[in-house]
């Protein structure tokens, strides 16, 4: 079967808003008029972002889904995504399987597949989405004032204790492990609070490398400091039963994957962004505020300053 | 230093026509009224596309060349790019004179890079480019007509060429292989081309994979044949000297890396191509006819009928 012939087999779906999709040298896509066009870019590739050995469907939907996510941080609607892709050989069944996994995530958010590319390599896979937001509205990281509330939507950390479990640093039951290993494989973009979020948030940015990292970017692009204090932040019944364990303030504060968002918004804003995290049944939690300077002041779980280095994962360290 | 460092370092620069450039989680852009936006990836993969020890600057032009070349052949104007990297390790130099290519073909055909993804992996480099042409203007694939002229931009092989000599298929002089090692290493997309067969041509495809596996898509899109005659191929002096070699026929059908425009046109165009071409100092060439039917007929340089399978470079085969 020829590179043409397995894109067409797998990757070729009807469009619902794209004017010429897969098959020419690009595709042709319209613009609303007073519309800004977010676009974003992820790599993921295998040892560095998932095991080689990761299922197929899984690495699908989080190709997409991580992506999407970029978009839910800029207050953008994701409409269309292309993928490129370097598989060692060329496996049908993997294939298929990636391909279900990306669509299913596609189908959610009404992304259109619009350009793909297959090659032979060390596996891969770089998607590009890109979205719309009204003129002027969407939500950067630029925009937090100091006195804002900072807030995040879910829980934090499922995702670092379910690749601790795998790495053996902590061992959990087989139910425990699928319980916040879904956050790991198959993490679920907010972009409905994102979109509610334009007319609300000063600032936004969503959390894929760990909190402390995500936030130092909205703190480095304001120009602010801000101060957290750990016993306010959500996590999982599960992480609270870890709660002992040395490394669980690690995984709330740093640990990645878990793709929730993290935005500031006026204290004033309080009373409507709880009742948007009950319209939404999204747990959306106020962790700290944005203040003057440039330091991020984390007090733990008994109250004492935290020193905060950029603990974020750094793919380079 | 940090990943973001890294990409604030190499890859962010001053952008002319972007609301919001590399630094948030998405870029922002307008695209005007009336205009659709072509959008098209390629990934290039060590070991596949090129070599592992290749000039850093010459693969940085390249990664985006290719790109731009699939906007050429949609008569497309080229206005932005992202682009995701993964290095096996952070080399300073390696990335200045990688960025240093890829700004340098950026420059001339002012493309802002909007944004960017740098992360740890075996040497990958995908690019997706976005470029504006008026709504309905596209050139595509599929317009190819019965009786239409075939016509290919500069000469077919040299990249080819290049290669058979790097890989000791044949052998070249050092001033014949720096000659040829241009269009392998240096492609230069037709963008002007482009533009200017907007309302000239019927179909277009950028000669990257081959002519003939190139010129299959628009046969197979447009669902006619073509005849065409070996001996109207256009080719360097250089290939015309070693026109003997029994390589040459393959490079010239087959070559792929040339990145020349193969486009079809009605016969009434043929003085306007002509001149058009005498304009921008471009040979092109007519290379033969779209005719009935799907098939594809080649008649070689003693005008006999070559058996033609799909010959040219499948990534999978």
């Amino acid at each position: 079967m020829s590179e043409f012939d397995l894109i067409r087999q797998h990757f070729i779906k009807a469009t619902q808003h794209t004017n010429l999709g897969i098959g020419d040298d690009a595709a042709l896509i319209s613009v609303p008029i007073g519309v800004e066009l977010a676009i974003s870019t992820d790599m993921l590739v295998a040892g560095t972002h998932f095991f080689a050995d990761i299922d197929a469907y899984q690495l699908g939907w989080k190709s997409l889904a991580v992506n999407v996510s970029d978009m839910a941080a800029m207050g953008a609607n994701p409409k269309w995504a292309t993928l490129a892709i370097a598989l060692p050989a060329k496996d049908a069944i993997w294939l298929s399987q990636f391909s279900n996994g990306f669509f299913a995530c596609a189908k959610i958010f009404n992304i259109d597949l619009i350009g793909g590319d297959t090659t032979r390599g060390p596996l891969t896979i770089s998607v590009q989405i890109m979205g719309e937001t009204p003129h002027g509205e969407a939500i950067k990281r630029s925009g937090a004032k100091i006195g804002d509330d900072i807030w995040v939507s879910g829980v934090l950390g499922d995702a670092a204790l379910a690749l601790a479990h795998i790495q053996n640093k902590c061992i959990l039951t087989e139910s425990e492990f699928l319980d916040c290993a879904k956050s790991l494989h198959m993490p679920q973009p907010r972009v409905t609070l994102g979109l509610a979020l334009r007319n609300i948030a000063n600032s936004a940015v969503d959390i894929s490398d760990g909190l402390i990292s995500d936030l130092s970017h909205i703190l480095y692009a304001s120009q602010t400091g801000a101060e957290l204090r750990l016993n306010d932040f959500p996590c999982s019944n599960l992480m609270q039963k870890y709660r002992v364990n040395p490394l669980t303030q690690t995984m709330i504060l740093a640990g990645g994957d878990d793709y929730e968002l993290c935005f500031t918004a006026p204290a004033d804003k309080h009373d409507e962004i709880i009742s948007l995290g009950e319209r939404l049944d999204l747990k959306l939690t106020k962790i700290g505020n944005i203040t003057h300077g440039n330091g991020l002041i984390v007090r733990d779980f008994n109250d004492e300053v935290l020193s905060i280095k950029e603990t974020g994962f750094d793919h380079f360290n």
